[in-house]
């Protein structure tokens, strides 16, 4: 065996941009060529990105992958192995991975394991492989495979039994709390129980709704991580193979990053993205005193820095004093652009306008709705003047039960809290302020009492349960999937869990019309949880 | 061979209501036995109904249907031929077919063919079926299909092989322009081909965005017509067969719908569908006096029926006065009530409410959307305090090129129009209007040229191409998947291509929040068009 060196390209793709795409993956190729690699593997379906969508569907895709490999040609004296959309002569279209060295492409393998559950939906597009791939180069033997291949026992047996030294998966594996160490235990176990070394490269980069953590790594035949590259940045990491002792050397391990640090670094990234990608100077957002919006200023300005957030303070006859303190307060800390705007007369002016509908009629969520909207209409106009983008403010648990005004407070471009529970959220919040010297968030917005402020003296547990009981209701019957009998079985309360899951029942009409939001969560609305807007399910069994 | 009589249940399940479903089903093999049916069809998955989406994922789906056989089981002397949710001892999940005699299955048929495509997404649910299912009943042999295994000459072949005299096939096809006939065509050349006779029973029923359009029919090994029931109802329809001539007697044909009165039929039924079944009283819409809200007032009307709808004109500064005088002759003439809010009021103080932020920035599309967003809220406000459900009246055409204002025009809870082209909105006017004494829509509405109204004689035509050309470009880029220089090779001018293009593929963001609407295209937004926002696709090739 020979010494030779592998690279990690943790590549975030512009999605559908092939042409982009393609000039980015040769620069890190020659960059990887640089620091003396022999190989570069990048991650799956890394000239169109994922996922791309019905955009797989269109006809140029194939006319556009022949320009990207005719691109790739160019690149000299380094094996690179990416993926992409493989159209054959008789017409199938597969998810696959080329390996290519000096412009002779050496091999094709066809991803074999079509994920269609949870947010995937790859047998809308693919057809699936049948074949493994083995080339030898350096005197060592590699495989590949492609994602969820890497998940299936079977697939990996049939490879590890053709005498392969290294696996090389390419992937685009979603993150989700805990997933990063949940991929390097199982990766871990199958490295050696098949005694193979494993080399596992992941998309990084929001997109849309999906965050890709990157966190990339790889591993020896003994199961031992060689390294693991950072997570949610664009990073290339180098594996070293010494022909004496016929190992990996084992890199110094930087310390995991622990949950909270984890989310909310991966929330920070898909802001960021989706504010940038999305072509948008900045962002507006409206500061309401309460922690929601608190901390997505904090994340804002993480993602985006300070000179791109401008905070608008929306008060009306309801809102406290110490809301419009504090909001002033975070506004102050950060120093980001923050102004006031009242919303009295635009809400007398709709009352005005409805009194020859409404008469007498007693007030009721009407106008409350009224106000969240007056907000709304007041963030929008100020985003259609100037430029920058809207973000939601919302939370998982409001948006799960309905707490939340359609056109009001759920405006905007990008819910950054979307798939973020309100027990989270205060976790969340104190972590962000555990990290600088002073703190970003006012204290009293973390230990205040919950209040939408739309009514006299109004709190959220006025009309829901507190929130760690309301959030592990909802875990139970989103996440897991828990019927409302098991639920009432694990000692809640049987006339609150009735009431929650009455409520996330009938408010799929406004997460249906709901902003897109970055999902940290095994079970997050819309792309994973589709469920009906007319059904006639019933709760209880 | 002996006499007997075939029942086909054109069947509108309440999707996810199993329980509902099944006493329905009891109901019309009731019914079919007091005709003397000795065996009745039902459609594709009839307990559960179709789509059922991630509703099938719960656990109690399984003993759910279970309970649905206890109680199917109690009904005698009819065949009943169901389809169900098959959930086996091994754990797999399939799509299948029932025949239940007297409480006893005497077959059981799992879809070989799932589809995965368009708007389908059957691979996420379910395992297919490899096995054909033949039952012999009353000297006659029976095969049993559902729904996209017919569509598979393989799979219709290997049955017709097993010496089958007639396939009972369960559908839940979804509607779109010409499909009735299609389906028809289709089968009915397979019917002839094949020498087998061929009963095609559909759900029917709108379904969120889904139009189930029954038509539902049965043909002989001639390929002949033996009936066809009508379109957008529920109905039992009966095939008699004569063993003397051993032959199913041909009934008088229904003249075939034509295709405004098809499309129209539909969206009545699609309407009234979801607003009955999400449990509204009622209907409230924004009548501007344009066109588009004209005839969505006019379904709404013929789906609900006057007293449920109630219509709101709410002019500005820019509205014509003919616009005011149509809206009220229209309300007028359909007998729905009418009010009028001016929103002058309304969109002043969000003005003076913004001065110390915009200043003397000029106007722009931001006091435009002012406008928009103020009806919006007007109309949201009026929902919540009286309940009734707002319609959307924008078309395919605005959608299509972000024409039109979120939060604004673009508010409620169903978008009667969402998949109608605007050529296509003229066509179905003038329709309405042909099929009563007195014209429903003023004869003003339907010829003046559109206008949005939203600043001084603001004409449609001042931003976008004349609708004729404009709807024949989306037609081609989203219904034909047509790159922008092979529409730009039919003759269209270059600039006006390239601008549609890039107003479609820049305004997903507003289509992802968008409200529902029935899909009466080969390509419908949203669950059939699936695009990522956040995309670097360049359009051309």
């Amino acid at each position: 065996m020979k010494n030779f060196k592998i690279a990690l390209a943790q590549f975030s793709p512009h999605i559908g941009n092939i042409e982009k795409n393609t000039l980015k993956m040769i620069e890190q190729a020659n960059q990887a060529k640089a620091e003396k690699a022999d190989i570069i593997i990048f991650p799956e379906l890394s000239t169109i990105g994922y996922p791309a969508e019905d955009l797989l569907l269109r006809a140029s895709v194939k006319a556009r992958t022949q320009n990207a490999f005719a691109e790739l040609a160019q690149v000299k004296d380094i094996v690179m192995v990416f993926g992409f959309v493989h159209h054959t002569e008789d017409g199938q279209r597969l998810n696959s991975a080329a390996v290519m060295k000096d412009g002779e492409v050496l091999g094709i393998y066809n991803k074999q394991n079509l994920p269609n559950y949870s947010v995937f939906d790859e047998k809308r597009y693919f057809n699936e492989g049948h074949q493994h791939l083995v080339f030898e180069y350096l005197e060592h033997k590699f495989g590949v495979l492609i994602c969820e291949d890497i998940w299936n026992i079977n697939t990996v047996q049939q490879l590890a039994q053709l005498n392969v030294d290294s696996i090389l998966v390419l992937n685009a594996s979603p993150y989700e709390v805990g997933k990063p160490q949940h991929r390097v235990a199982t990766m871990a176990a199958l490295a050696k129980q098949f005694r193979i070394n494993l080399m596992y490269t992941n998309q990084v980069g929001g997109q849309d709704d999906l965050i890709f953590d990157g966190s990339s790594f790889a591993l020896d035949r003994e199961g031992q991580l060689i390294f693991r590259l950072d997570s949610f940045q664009e990073q290339l990491g180098y594996a070293e193979f010494d022909a004496e002792p016929a190992s990996f050397k084992i890199q110094a391990a930087k310390p995991e990053l622990e949950t909270m640090a984890e989310i909310y670094q991966g929330l920070v990234m898909a802001t960021r993205d989706y504010v940038q990608r999305s072509g948008f100077p900045g962002v507006i957002l409206g500061l309401s005193g309460g922690i929601d919006s608190a901390l997505t200023l904090a994340i804002a300005v993480d993602a985006l820095g300070a000179d791109k957030v401008q905070a608008v303070m929306m008060p009306y006859t309801y809102t406290a004093q110490i809301s419009i303190e504090d909001a002033a307060e975070q506004a102050k800390n950060l120093g980001v652009a923050f102004g006031v705007a009242e919303i009295h007369n635009v809400v007398n002016s709709f009352m005005q306008t409805l009194y020859p509908f409404f008469g007498n009629a007693p007030a009721d969520a009407t106008e409350e709705n009224l106000q969240a909207r007056s907000r709304g209409m007041l963030l929008m106009a100020l985003s259609n003047k100037f430029g920058n983008l809207v973000l939601s403010t919302g939370n998982k648990s409001e948006l799960a039960v309905g707490y939340c005004t359609l056109y009001g407070d759920m405006v905007g471009g990008f819910a950054v809290l979307k798939d973020v529970y309100k027990t989270i959220v205060f976790e969340l919040a104190k972590y962000r302020n555990s990290i600088s010297e002073t703190p970003v968030i006012p204290e009293r917005v973390i230990t205040r009492p919950p209040s939408a402020e739309l009514r006299p003296d109004q709190k959220d547990q006025d009309s829901l349960p507190a929130y760690d009981v309301l959030d592990a209701i909802l875990y139970a019957y989103i996440e897991e999937d828990l019927s409302q009998n098991e639920i009432i079985a694990r000692g809640f309360d049987a006339k609150v869990v009735e009431k929650v899951i009455r409520l996330v029942d009938t408010n799929e009409y406004k997460r249906k019309q709901g902003v897109i939001g970055p999902r940290i969560s095994s079970r997050a609305f819309s792309r994973e949880r589709r469920y009906p807007i007319v059904n006639g399910w019933k709760a209880g069994i």
